[in-house]
């Protein structure tokens, strides 16, 4: 069977990320009619609707974890305006539990892309999730009410619908899934994350200690009722206020003590929510310090890299321009830190490093007047060598009398060839971009003749004389052709 | 003595693990009749007894944690219900102390197992363990009955029952010994620590301000009596439930008031309670964000790569293709973390190393057309050379022109073979499991004629050129059989 | 035109620092008139004006912080006292407002100074800047005074005095500033602006309440109202006090309770702040745990190295001579960690190093005896290979009979030459500044012929045999010369 | 002069540390008379001494540290009982400003010790410190009743006692050591700094929270005395109870509310002690957290080592038996983790690392069969090479056919030759220490003909192939001896 060529690629398309989308090819993707991948780039349109589908169930998620607590809260709320609403949203995830029958699965263990309408169901079905799914979907009341034909106020009733916040679990899979995805900032989800697992207990609390003070039998011997005395016949929005501030009193540890448990319940209840916070504030506040020690760790290294170079060269005297070269230059690394090619193509393949050189440097390379006319192959050999480097202005890039190691091709910016004469500096020339600098002495193997320094910011080209050797020697025509271009430009 | 055998091996399995226990060879095991080794494979079954015991004993300590404070604040309850609980655990710890006599120790400083039953019996009976052993299973009200004929309630044998709190030190052995196995999450293992002691805290500290209040000479100056008259004559149930609130209400610093200190003693008991919970406070936060960041370690490190990749893709202007290829590659290799190689061989020595990659690799390079009749030596040799490689789909893995630096076997996947002419990719054959690419271009050491790219996800095997020439060289017969295989191959 | 040129190196001076102000040369300052380069060496002057006119501007926002909110809750002093000072300040504000204009600035994506005053002009007036800086400057009660005639207090022009607070950015990017600026150290800026946020939250809330409270319908039943009756007609000072003094209660989670939010607007505002104040409480907390854990790092590494020695020491029984001398290198290396190359040269160019080897070692290598009278060239060359290192007093530099690896000259310190002949060590002589040791078995390729130790506290120069004999091998005047220097010497 | 040279060796001896001492040599040690050097090993026993004074006045500084602020909230202590206490203290500091005339001290530009009376007395006395140490040592109250024979108790002499404090710089220098010896636990240290810190604040805000009190002019509107009538006509003990109890209640953040500011006075001061007080526990948080991180770091290193191991192993289905093999090695590796040459070696200079191993090795190495007879030189040169390593039981440590690239001489333990023919492994015989293993493949450089496998844990000498050859290729007659070694062992 073809389609299962694109299942076994689904191996790789599994959990992080878009640019795998690429590995289908086309003739592959055959799923049963009907029957809608969950990764799919084919059928675009259907993938960006299921994602809109999934972020409005979202919404009314939300909506869930705030009406939830609250009609346990308030029950006449719950059988009154509040109603309808319910009724629509659940008639939503109501058509989500038909809708589940028809996603293909991925399959754990083969890592394939399971299409079959039956297998879906079994596993829907058999696992937890569907029961708890249509439990969190029925409307418990409107059912009774139906039957009995008496509308029915109860906390039975404000509790079944707590079985509502099993959909909770898809904002924690949403998060779970943005904190890998490199498009949003990991510092902002987090944070949201938590302000909105802050906000939600902060409700939950708060409504369910309404309904211990109101379900109490001596009113005034509750945490509200000892303040606020008829507090039922108040307005749901006092009462919900009072519940709020009360449970924020407390989570944040302030206490005021003007609303305070009153009776043994609420003692007891206190007593976990207090040890609850704990860890709460213990969790929240290792977040931060997490983000904030991440956030300021560039800073740091560079600050330290620049204490270690200031320090260094005011024991050892250094000059002062030597000094400002490798403040120069240190500055600049840190600047230009994400175009340094080394951590990047740390763990890269070969092929692909060869790829980014031929991309960036072959238009220069093939300009410079040492490699007119070579061969093809020749170049792409050297380009995989060659390194880029950066150099800010008045840095000494070879000076001279120094050993051939490199030579340089400029990119950008302009560099000065200087000869150190009778005691003075003096100035020869100045190359811009596409010329050379360094390779007479890599060309004859003798000590660099000038020193070479930069004018301004330069970008060059750089390789090695050994890499150079080791590559040309096997091409003798090549290596012909650069002696007669040497020759040629002197 | 052949037990000397078995002793000496003991050094290696101290405190670690498990898997250390098949050093032990069939011969070795001869202690002392009815002396238990602690770590013991062949008795198996003494072993898992021995650790059923210790399991039942933990059990028995929490009780041991809870009762003690408990019957200090509540003495008539020492005296009644709970008594012949007492007794029962009691007498399980006393059975402990005679076992400890038959099991074998290990010497600190010979690293030797010592199964003399004179030498064991000395070395508990001489340190501060077995006096406090002792001590803390002696049920003092008992014996003060029996000698006296008196029931006698008071402080005195209370704060004796603290005694028992010594057991405790097996628990924290227990979370020691758990922090380092890996079989459980650190993460859990550190969170229901913290959780215990923070609990324990709060009942004892929450016992002994009962007790205070209780032995305080004006009953309604204590922070009790203040709030509830005749606080004495009330139900258990109900002073217990006030001493945790006011206990958890000070040590989470909510502070509501309601509850406060009032006299001296009650204040001065106050102040070191508070000043040692600001250190439990920072305790719980510093292990929390402890947790925290170790768990965030490889999100933070994936994100940083992928940022990095991106920055440089968009700062030099890489093509998409070249960007989604380096995309492709990084999102594999956080995939595969576990299956690569180099962090995992870092450590262990070559013959390791060697076996490992005869498991993995053997089967494979044998069918590979080269490698076909030649000899064992040569096939283990190679192998020990060898590194397993994964590419993502549509990425180079060699390009046509580069020096040849590898060659590859694939193992499982599929790759093309392309040629670059006259301008256009032109596609020449497929390669698949066990076939192999790149091997002309090492053979003959010239650029690779082909581009070889990953059709889908690829395994493959990377022997070096360096590594191979070197490793053929010595076999002379070898060589030539795979020059031959070579030739009937084309 | 030419200051297009100073404009494409203003790309380096951009954010971070100092000493990239060297790379402008002399001739290209010519931005047109009246227009002033944000950051210009040539006409230091106006930069240090401009430097002072920011600091100058910083302490007017200071003011403008504390005295928005100070007289949204007191009008009375808006329109009594400090209106003179507000307007003093705001035409400081209203002249920098002018002064924009002609500033150049540094287009972000073309890295150009741009210095057309239209640009310029324009690129002020469309941002959001512009708008608000001048809404942040008029003095709306002052206006408002002019067009009626009436001197009106109220609420309405206390919270269009907030606008002022946009004036905060500025605050917010000197810190951003001084956070990158090495010369101020990092841990105060950062606790400076930790101390800066938490006054400003605490003083602007403080005020907030206070303007709550007296503009709640019934006085009695505000928070401040309930503990002091009357409060509008006590001093200013009495009011901001309890304003102050509730907020931080509540900030700081102690909630005495002794004033607490009374009617259910200030329950609402009240159960915002304690949520932030879970926010900054751990943003604080994050912050000094950072700051900690990086001072502590040095310490840590410092400590776990020298432990680390003394364990292997111990365990491997090393006699206390050799112990000394682990312990004397170890600690001898965290004194001069700053002095040490390799962490420092780790990332420079290859010409910097050898210009910072000629500056420390030419003096002492030209008055070795070795080196006398040989080019210059080779000099260089040598130098740019050498490395030094500092050994602590009776450490052994070399020792007989092994294998000539390097040899030193002596920068500063003595160290002694030593024999081992028939079992016991016997002193030859003792070498100086610019002398050689190990010298000898370098040039004829034998064993140490002496073990040289240090005598005290040691500079020296370190050259590989392998540099060495590379090096010089192509230099065969300069060989020559080296071997009668050392025959002479002998 | 001669004592210069000691001088000029105290570079090394300053702040660290003690194995320094050694460099003193004999000759040099001759300070002025009745100076006394700061870090003397000659003179031992004053330096003793100065040790036990100095810890002496530690305790007199804990007592003044006490005594200051609470003199100065109960004044008539400090008149009365206290008094001659304190008068004893301050003569034994009069004493220590007299003595710091005959101290030497370290220059610390020159890094000379200087021991001219003239120039100790002239450094002391124009520093801030002299007047201070006066300052804080004169006891005012006794010289103002001399002066006009007046016992006059007052505030103004309560806060001329502060001035006493400034003896705590003492306490900070003796925490700033201690942090850096290596022989004090550095979570030990750290902890009871912070608790010290504490305390002391506690201490001196409670006493000038009552000073505040008791200076308030309607002692009813005090934090005290709303509680507490005529409180000051009560016990100094519960006067001072009650400090602390406020100020420890205000510091946690409990706040209960039982006691609070009650006058605008202590409104203010209760303002800048709660915003000091998020400071401090921020500081105790974050030393927390940065010392459990600490402390976890190795845990979490052997954790994930294992981990992966055991995800490798699964992921590629590697046999139980390698399994074990990489599970032995890799918990070995960590429980041997301080005798790993590597981690301590890294920084060493080569002359200790060839004394190490000639102390370890040496004795092993003369007894292998194939070194007997040959020069002490070769011996010598061999070790500098050779590296120690552990295997455990049951581990292959030379697998057949491997390629000959080292060769191990048993130290300890025990190893099995095994051949593999017709399919099964034979055993052929076993080696115990001072064997030697794999030197068949090395000498003539054949695959190795036998599989050494460990019996039991052994540690071995390893010796690489490239490093033995390149050692003994110069040395002919040696190479014979060898040769003839091997031959006879045959």
């Amino acid at each position: 069977r073809r389609s299962g060529e694109i299942n076994n690629l689904a191996t790789v398309s599994s959990s992080l990320l878009p640019a795998f989308g690429t590995v289908i090819d086309d003739g592959y993707l055959q799923l049963k009619r009907f029957i809608i991948a969950p990764y799919d780039r084919r059928y675009r349109q259907i993938v960006i609707k299921n994602r809109w589908w999934q972020t409005f169930l979202v919404v009314l998620v939300i909506y869930s974890a705030w009406a939830s607590p609250f009609e346990l809260a308030f029950d006449h709320v719950a059988t009154g305006s509040l109603m309808p609403v319910d009724l629509i949203v659940d008639s939503f995830f109501a058509i989500d539990i038909i809708l589940t029958f028809f996603v293909a699965y991925l399959d754990k263990s083969t890592y394939l892309l399971v299409d079959d309408p039956k297998k879906i169901a079994l596993r829907y079905a058999t696992k937890l999730w569907f029961p708890m799914d249509v439990a969190s979907t029925l409307p418990f009341q409107v059912i009774y009410r139906i039957f009995t034909g008496k509308l029915k106020r109860g906390s039975a009733f404000g509790f079944l619908n707590l079985l509502r916040l099993w959909r909770l679990r898809r904002v924690s899979k949403l998060f779970a899934r943005l904190e890998k995805d490199t498009r949003f900032s990991y510092f902002g989800t987090r944070f949201i994350k938590l302000i909105c697992v802050t906000l939600f207990i902060v409700h939950s609390v708060g409504c369910f200690q309404y309904w211990m003070a109101a379900h109490y039998h001596i009113k005034e011997k509750t945490w509200i009722g000892a303040e606020l005395g008829n507090f039922e016949e108040r307005s749901i929005w006092l009462g919900y206020t009072y519940s709020l501030y009360w449970t924020i009193t407390t989570l944040t540890t302030v206490g005021y003590g003007d609303l305070h448990a009153v009776n043994t319940r609420e003692k007891i209840f206190n007593i976990f929510f207090m040890l609850f916070n704990i860890g709460l504030t213990a969790y929240i506040i290792g977040n931060m310090t997490n983000l904030i020690v991440h956030s300021a760790y560039r800073t740091f290294v560079m600050r330290d890299a620049i204490n270690q170079i200031l320090r260094y060269a005011s024991k050892n005297r250094l000059p002062e321009s030597l000094k400002e070269q490798m403040m120069a230059h240190m500055q600049l690394k840190f600047k230009t830190l994400e175009l340094q090619q080394d951590e990047v193509f740390g763990d890269l393949p070969k092929a692909i490093r060869s790829s980014i050189g031929q991309h960036l440097f072959q238009r220069t390379v093939e300009k410079a007047y040492l490699f007119k006319e070579i061969s093809e192959d020749l170049i792409v050999q050297l380009i995989a060598e060659m390194k880029a480097e950066y150099f800010p202005p008045k840095v000494d890039i070879i000076i001279q009398n120094e050993i051939p190691t490199d030579f340089y091709i400029i990119v950008s910016g302009q560099v000065d060839l200087l000869i150190y004469k009778d005691g003075t500096e003096q100035f020869l020339s100045k190359l811009g971009p596409s010329e050379m600098a360094g390779e007479i002495g890599v060309l004859f193997n003798i000590p660099q003749p000038f020193t070479v320094r930069s004018k301004r910011l330069s970008q060059v080209i750089r390789i090695s004389h050994q890499h150079f050797k080791q590559i040309v020697q096997p091409h003798v025509d090549d290596g012909r052709t650069i002696i007669s271009n040497f020759t040629q430009y002197l």
